[in-house]
Formats: C-alpha cells, structure tokens, sequence
C-alpha cells in the first residue's frame, strides 16, 4: 500500500460516503428539495440536526426566510430522484411537480416531508454559522418521522428489510452491506 | 407501509448510516482516540470539517487545549478496533497501547495520524459551536492522507476494491454495495 499525503486540501474530493439526504424548505408559498451530502446530528439533548447549504441555493434562501427545514434520508429506490434534484435549480423549476415528488406536511413546521423519506426529521432553526463558502443551519428536531417497518426497536434501521441510499461522489451512489457486530454485544 | 410520527425527538436514535471515524487528538504529550459518527464536511473553500464531541469527553478536553485534530476515515477491517475505541475512555487507558494502534506523524499538525485510515484529514480548529450536550469543532483542513490505491482519480473511493465501515448504531456497523450511477453521467 502506497500513501499520498497533500499539504493543500485543494481540490478536495469525498473520500468517505455520507447517507443521501434531501433537504426539504418553504417559505411564502414557494417550496424546493436541495441533495446535500453534508449533514450531521451534532446533540441528543435537545436533538440538534445540522446541514451546510452555500448561499448561492435557492433552498439556503427560503431556509433563512422561513427558519425551518426538513431531512429527508432517502432510500436506495430512491437513487434517480436524488441524482435528478442534485443536478436542478429550484430558481428555474418546480422540482416537486417536475419530478412527481410526493409530500406530507409537516407536524409542526410547514415544511413538506417526502413520502418516500425512510426517516425525516422537521427542524426549527437555532443558528446559523458561517462556514467558509457554505453556512450551517442548526436545527432543532422538533418532530420526527419514520417507515415503521424499516426500524428495529431499540436497534435502529432493518438494513436487510429497507435499503439506504448513500452518496459517494460524482454522481455515485451506494447502499448498504448487512449489518454485523464487530464485537460481542453488551 | 405504515409511517411513525413523533413529535418528540427523545428517545432519540439513528435513522441513517454514518461513516465510522476515529478522531485523534494530542496535547501536552498526553494522545488520544474517539469513535465519532457525527461529523460533516461543512465548507469546500477553504475546506472545513466538523465534527461534534460531548464536553465530558477526554478528547473534548485535549482538542480544547491544542487547537487541533485529526479525522480518520476507517475501512471495515478496522470494525472491532473502532468498536473498542468507541467503548473505553482515554481517561483510563492508553488506546494505543492498549489495542496496539499504529501511527504516523501528522504533517501539518502534532497529533497523531492512524495507520489503517483509508483516509485522514490533519485540521486546526477555527471556531468552536455550543450545540445543546455537545461542541462542534469546525476545523481547517490542513492536510490530507490517503491509501493511493484506494481511490480512483477524479472518482472517489473504489468501494470494489476498499471497503469503508459504516455505522448503523448499538455496536452494528455495515459497509458499502458496488458503487452505481442512478442517471448517465455528464
């Protein structure tokens, strides 16, 4: 095995997958779905969801006017659509008519959540930090929604019953192996 | 398919895989190693990763002092290692002693790389975010290291050939399917 080793991190490229999320907003009627790779939990108590959106999307826009959005975790039947609304503008189409993309509503925000969504999570805004060429919405998960035959109790997500989607790089896409304990459980 | 709707978010569980890192860190010759599944790149110029740690954390503590960290992105033949870093705590024992981790010199900053790592990110903190029971460190990524062979060039990982560990929650880890392309690619 050879090493490299960059002492710029220019260009920077995905070295690791991330789950395909689908961020969801809407603010004074107008709605879009955004793809975004970068995203976390950052707290338990109380649950803090993070997304980095640059400010040139229109979703950062609605984002900001509105104080809400969405995380939709998309699953691997899902692949087309996720790669289709990564490569639009929500400034030039609807993507949610364009595409046939199917909505709920939110519980507590009025955001819509996609049907399709294994998980989503609604979120209220509480920061926003500027991060070089993107900022980082904070959200609080005020409510959370989820495929009730795709989790285990107490185990999370049956990877073996309801397949993830996640994202590589360049419009490559992967799911998911079955799951293993590398060690014995506690 | 019957959907879930819970308007609270605790008890609050994974919904959705996450790349299995292990974070390192080192101040006053004291090192340290932490499984962490929440962290994101956040920002591509300048490239800023981020990755949130709990304050009660011995890590939180030496991250805090030097200003410094370093992201290790694992592959699967790394799952038990990680799994036992993600069960024991700095405070007690020497991990890499302990579980006979291998290093090498960071580049840029002083704290340790992982040998195993399909890829490490040497970061300097440039701001630190309050976020409910944890702190978000945003880091600068000041270097970069890489298994030559395990990435394809203006690719991404080669997932045939390299397998990543993903975490799923409660001790179970996955890893990745071939890569595929939803849509024809530009």
């Amino acid at each position: 095995m050879t090493r490299t080793i960059q002492k710029t991190a220019t260009p920077y490229h995905f070295h690791f997958p991330a789950g395909a999320t689908i961020v969801t907003c809407c603010s004074r009627g107008r709605s879009n779905a955004l793809a975004v790779a970068w995203h976390t939990a950052i707290s338990g108590q109380p649950p803090l969801y993070a997304v980095s959106i640059a400010p040139r999307r229109f979703s950062h826009e609605l984002i900001q006017e509105s104080g809400e959005f969405v995380v939709n975790f998309m699953p691997l039947k899902s692949a087309e659509l996720v790669a289709m609304v990564g490569r639009t503008s929500g400034r030039n189409i609807d993507k949610f008519k364009e595409f046939g993309i199917t909505t709920t509503e939110g519980t507590v925000v009025k955001t819509p959540v996609l049907t399709d969504a294994m998980a989503a999570y609604e979120c209220k805004v509480v920061a926003t930090h500027p991060a070089g060429d993107h900022d980082l919405f904070v959200g609080e998960i005020v409510a959370i929604h989820w495929e009730t035959d795709a989790y285990i109790p107490d185990e999370g997500l049956d990877i073996d019953r309801y397949k993830p989607l996640v994202y590589l790089s360049h419009d490559r896409y992967a799911t998911c192996s079955s799951p293993f304990y590398p060690i014995r459980k506690r």
